[in-house]
């Protein structure tokens, strides 16, 4: 933690100065570094997955079509070509292919929605899918930027899916790979990791975590990166609020029910459900209070 | 999930003509359901719902509110009339109806600014509740929608909450009532489910989810849709962070503390204190691990 | 809760008219005390703050510093005189010591950024930390909030970390006093309070909150502000998702590591490694259920 400020007698143009000659400095940390890396501008990329995602779910128009996807197709290449480091083929032939992709996506999507409206008794209809469920909008920019992840695109699928995560507090990795009918209710503090692989017809509830349960690491001690370090979920399964599911190892059986709240790092068979013992409850009723009980019950 | 992509023998040109041709067919997916029965502009109910609370929460001018109410009410006879389905009455009349809710909505957001700074040792005055607290934004969004909920309007305030969802990670339902001088402290990933009744006097703390216990099926298998699914919290309860109450009979007793993580879906009587058993802690203490250790320690 | 609205014989103009007093008059509540205190308009402070942001970040060129820092220091110069209540010396002066802090901030962010590339496996270089992860840009404006914190700057501080929390869920105080090399990953839901003291080397997962066991009450039954109320974490701790650490007097010790969802108000030595006790599952499997199962399992 730095120290105090005292009192400077320098000038203001004094500390101007020495402020600008510090940052500008030719330092080598890791922000210069970053820059040197290179990196493209989040907000275009923002900007593009909007108008992706807007032509995904609202555009069946043949000639809007027409335009908007040229316009799309161009600004994703220009997108490409700005990226530091290198492609696996040019920018043409990647957009060409995710262009391919789309009609998948959008056959995906509409099944996402079935998904919503059956796994909700609240939803009352499709359109409340499409204008009031955060899901639907994060696993469809998580769709599209899984989709350039697979192309091996850098950095862009991990600022779309971070604008998602922004924008609803669901964070998917683009890595991750999820089968079709895929809902997620209310969403806020989901985290899957990259090498995650969620089967068909699963629904989570808010602040489930599909995680690393550790880091391998080499000889030297550091990290090994690309490793399956998450769970694999099998088709049918619901996992509730809050549950913690962790390790590349771990397999979760179809059909299977986790509970709120499980820690899990082990797998489960098929058509098993899984719950917390609920907790022992310390239940004391009236207003008088014993010491013991105020240390514990005061937070 | 999708194959990969492979190389593709057309034409760019062919490719765009074929994409086009998927995604504007006329098929009768989800996507084209939602089309039809039609949903109005998030984006215009959103800035609606900010002018809202301006009005709301700062503007005391009685010209300034003259000019601003009848733009305000003109603007909702607007969003009404562009809504799919059924109004129970004119837009007109829900309009008017609409805005003699406000003073009622004006004095409870007042109190609301109260509880918020009486329930928080770390607020410095009622001027930080207003431009530094989620709750009160949430909040007041949360009445504003639900008032237009009870005028049975469609939709409209489903968007609303979402947007203060997103805004602000706090999920109230447009159907919850929530009584006066109410307070969540932090908020991110509260869920209030829609059929939750909320008495006066009460705070939550970040985390809380008061949710659904079972969906209730019919003969056929389908959910029932409709039904109190969500718990009852009476007056001068407070629930720490991450607990989770379920169930549409739940009730927690006035003046009950349900402590942090604790799991619910039984009722509470009055004046009970509920806690987790602090759970059984391993703890080891050096450098030196068992294998044992080592498979639960590294997460 | 309101009570049913009624049809209303007055005309729209009567209820507008009624609407405009209701809400104008000269009443007394906590919202007409929050305009009488005072406070500065947040989209200001907002702008102002994701400029300093950028150019800590991304501004290396000598005169481009020159121009951005000496609209920034005017800028702050502005809202600082623009705040209610006394400033412990003029604006000037503390926007020339705030300036002298920023080299130090700089420094720091640059030592974030190699902590979030060491802490994560899936990080594919230093750009992708700086585009996409949510973490550098919470701390960052947290370590500039924590500077004006440190200046007895009021309300500023806390609207910049609202800021933060609203755009990315990380609700950090700007009173809390954070050490070099920190990261928090995913970090939807986290919340550090506002007396809280880290480390060096420190790393936290989402959903880790680091606050209040109970609040300190005067002879009268008031709530004593100020006190140290959240807990100290040494240098090298890891806390993992979810986990809750309370209280002002607890210290968890240099190089120790809590599970996950641990939920916990006492001090820990060094070197420790606390977890739960995997909680007793249920588990079944097969498709048959009893009834008992039935109630626990369908949430």
């Amino acid at each position: 933690m730095s120290s105090e400020p005292k009192p400077d007698p320098r000038t203001p143009q004094d500390v101007l100065d020495a402020a600008i000659e510090a940052l500008a400095g030719d330092g080598d940390d890791a922000l210069a570094k970053a820059a040197a890396e290179g990196f493209p501008d989040p907000g275009g990329v923002i900007a593009w997955t909007d108008r992706v995602r807007n032509v995904l779910l609202h555009q069946r128009d043949p000639f809007a079509l027409r335009s908007e996807l040229a316009t799309l197709v161009d600004h994703l290449v220009t997108l490409l070509e700005a990226l530091p480091g290198g492609l696996p083929c040019s920018a043409e032939e990647i957009s060409r292919c995710f262009l391919q992709t789309l009609p998948g996506i959008r056959a995906q999507l509409a099944e996402d929605v079935e998904a919503a409206y059956e796994g909700d008794p609240a939803a009352t209809g499709y359109a409340e899918i499409l204008v009031a469920y955060p899901s639907l909008h994060a696993v469809t920019i998580y769709r599209v930027a899984h989709e350039l992840h697979r192309l091996k695109v850098p950095l862009l699928p991990r600022i779309m899916t971070e604008h998602a995560h922004a924008a609803y507090g669901i964070d998917i990795h683009p890595g991750a790979k999820i089968g079709r009918r895929f809902f997620i209710d209310h969403g806020t503090g989901v985290v899957i990791g990259g090498t995650t692989e969620i089967g068909e017809c699963v629904k989570l509830y808010q602040g489930v975590t599909l995680g690393a349960l550790s880091f391998a690491r080499d000889a030297d001690g550091r990290m090994i990166r690309g490793e399956k370090r998450h769970p694999t979920i099998e088709d049918e399964v619901t996992i509730y609020a809050g549950a913690t599911i962790l390790g590349g190892d771990t397999v979760i059986g179809r059909g299977s029910i986790i509970g709120g709240n499980v820690w899990l790092h082990e797998s489960i068979p098929p058509h098993t459900r899984v719950q917390i013992k609920p907790p022992a409850q310390r239940v004391q009723t009236g207003e008088e209070e014993d010491d013991e009980a105020q240390l514990h019950w005061d937070i």
